[in-house]
């Protein structure tokens, strides 16, 4: 494992290195290739847009999602194209930056070269910023019963199973059988597991409580499992307990000190011998990050995340850096920045700069995280707000929580339509978008 | 083939006898299942909320699907939310109303029963109201290469690989595969296939316009391919020619008196000759009943269509009806009524008054479509309208086409979202909806 202090107290000049390449490179521009149009990269080629470089971003979708509200997605709240826009759309006026809708197959690191399905992209600098997706930890036989929640497709998959699991309910007799189908499993007590098990619980108590015949609603069972000792461990533990109370209020039962031993399609087994049955599970448990280290054969922590100097480049490769949920990164204070939106966001503009510094032969110092608080939601004015010396719970943070999605919900439009959407919700308990879609989207 | 000319004289006293039999079966209320919650068995259901009958409304999907609008999805103007509303949501405050989502597997007319995959529900009056899906005339073949737009799956697959075509030409080399991806061929000339080629002109030549970098927005082709010898041909033939010129005005080719021969993977030959090299293509040429008529045994037409009497009901079953777009019915005029909502609806509404009025003994007269006009759209702007004698072409027509479509929008809230997002494409030519998804949604 590398050691990043030593790093972080002298920075190497990195960029100033792959400008002067660049400078030699007569007539024509620097090619910034950057893989990925999630906040990071997105942002780092939104940052680029004076710069006289050419930007190529690429990614295997067509869209950047606003993955801090996918979990409204899974539970009817909000419509997919609600917080999902074309990466072509948003960079439509950035006349240097070219979107390829393209699937990586490789990296040649000496070439300088990205390889997708049909054509390779040079680069003088490249920018890796792909992301992570959901790790089972050895148990990737549990993805089929425990889908996790990273895209669309995850988060239509997951509504179409939780919505389906009701209508079973409805049609089949009283009984076990039933119990199962209206009982939840929400492994992983993070910001992800503890918004999806408060909006499980919503759906149900809330919008699907009328419409009904058969079955009682209020037979719904939703458990939170979770192995270390308290919901939300990256907040502090008086907000982790003010988050459990509102969880139980809705009438989530939180499991703590206890994780998932065994899964099948009826339910799961916890390591303290419980077994739940359970025909609906969530896995919110822990991510890994995607292949980036392995394209470029460089040094990677036990989460698949690309080990970086302190200005965010590969140690050996000062003309490649990773950000984001790609990148093990630590602060200046040697503390590990979080693999939240708002890091990412920070890390693509600091590479961007880092960037036109070194074009312009500066120098720029390491990348220091800027916290501007942490915030996760429950439900209905339920959601607590860490801002360091402020700490908030129930209907003030629940408005914190409101405001602050709503503003960084990229598009103007965007933020218009899921204001109505929430405000629509929130007067009538309603969901917009109960839809189980029966036919598989077929990509061409 | 029955004819309807001698039932629609001497009407049969169909529900007295289904409600003699009913009044019999002392001690409980007439069991009324209706099977299919598109326009017609939503309107029988909800015009039977005041009657002292239970009623069982059974569906394969959750959602009833506004299909008039269901081209926007198919285009990403619009999300599928914002057409579609869970039917148990509709009929949440209906109390004598029960929803079952399931899968009809047979009907035995004898034993008055629906068998599903979980359950037999015993009726004394059924509604047939399972609609339609397009044909292929026995090329069932080419479903793969031109697929039809009948369900909310079907609209998102063709949304994808209408996205993709372009996103794949962008990263492609100029040259005839660049052509032939740009290029779209809409089969049939009806109400769907003019809305289709003019609403992908419109797509490609205003929102896609600025952002794409390598190909020229401009060189999009879109072939519509029409059989006969003008588009729309259910409407006055002054209506067609002003449909046709303002396709053509949109830059859709229009093939009249031409058909389809040969379909592959690259393209499509027409009866003339013709080769054209089309990556995407899209069926709109016919629709095909659902199974209703084998379920029960019944008489039906080459459409599939079941045969019914001037009272809704199939012959020698005078406790079955079908209606919408399972039936063949004619009017007492003997002209056939088409295929379109507002005679769904109506026949739906008339079912539902039939089986009141025969629990009180009385007499209702045939079936009579009222047709209060036909519309199509091509564009912003750009519609036919026929009310009879008021005939409109151009914005005056978009206008009536805009407001009638949203006037008959399921839902208070779908109305407003979809009049905002309208407002919006209206004002910038951008369209919300545009995603590609690539993970399959599997049904659980």
């Amino acid at each position: 494992m590398l050691r990043l202090d030593a790093d972080a107290a002298a920075p190497v000049p990195a960029i100033e290195r792959a400008s002067a390449r660049v400078d030699r490179a007569i007539g024509r521009k620097p090619r910034i290739v950057i893989i990925g149009g999630g906040f990071g990269g997105l942002n780092a080629a939104i940052e680029l847009r004076k710069a006289p470089v050419e930007v190529a971003l690429v990614d295997r979708r067509n869209h950047h999602l606003f993955q801090p509200l996918l979990y409204q997605v899974a539970t009817a709240g909000l419509s997919p194209a609600q917080i999902a826009t074309p990466i072509r759309r948003i960079l439509s006026g950035q006349k240097n930056a070219t979107v390829y809708m393209e699937t990586v197959q490789s990296i040649d690191p000496r070439a300088r070269t990205v390889t997708t399905c049909t054509r390779t992209l040079s680069y003088d600098v490249l920018v890796l910023a792909t992301g992570a997706r959901h790790a089972y930890f050895g148990h990737d036989g549990w993805e089929a019963f425990a889908p996790g929640l990273k895209t669309i497709g995850d988060a239509t998959a997951l509504r179409a199973r939780i919505l389906t699991a009701f209508e079973k309910a409805e049609v089949g007799d009283r009984g076990a059988e039933r119990q199962r189908l209206m009982t939840f499993v929400v492994v992983g007590g993070g910001p992800t597991g503890v918004e999806m098990a408060g909006a499980i619980a919503e759906l149900a108590r809330k919008a699907l409580a009328s419409d009904f015949r058969n079955i009682d609603i209020a037979e719904t069972r939703i458990v939170l499992v979770e192995a270390g000792d308290r919901v939300l461990p990256s907040f502090p533990a008086g907000l982790s307990q003010a988050a459990q109370a509102q969880l139980q209020a809705l009438g989530v039962i939180v499991r703590l000190g206890d994780a998932v031993a065994a899964m099948d399609e009826e339910g799961v087994t916890l390591h303290s011998g419980e077994r739940i049955q359970a025909a609906t599970k969530v896995w919110a448990a822990g991510v890994m990050a995607s292949p980036a280290a392995d394209w470029i054969g460089a040094a990677a922590d036990r989460a698949g995340r690309v080990m970086v100097s302190a200005d965010l480049s590969i140690p050996g490769h000062p003309e490649i850096f990773a950000i984001g949920d790609t990148a093990n990164v630590r602060g200046p204070d040697g503390r590990p920045v979080p693999g939240v939106a708002p890091a990412a966001k920070q890390m693509g503009r600091d590479v961007a700069r880092r960037i036109i510094a070194g074009l312009r032969g500066r120098r720029v110092p390491p990348f220091a995280y800027r916290d501007d608080g942490n915030l996760a939601t429950i439900g209905r004015k339920a959601a607590v707000a860490d801002f360091g010396r402020i700490r908030l719970s129930g209907t003030f943070a629940w408005l914190a929580w409101s405001f602050a999605h709503l503003w960084f919900l990229i598009g103007f439009r965007n933020r218009i339509v899921v204001f109505l959407d929430w405000a629509w919700a929130y007067a009538t308990f309603d969901r917009s978008a109960r839809l189980i879609v029966e036919r598989p989207e077929q990509p061409q």
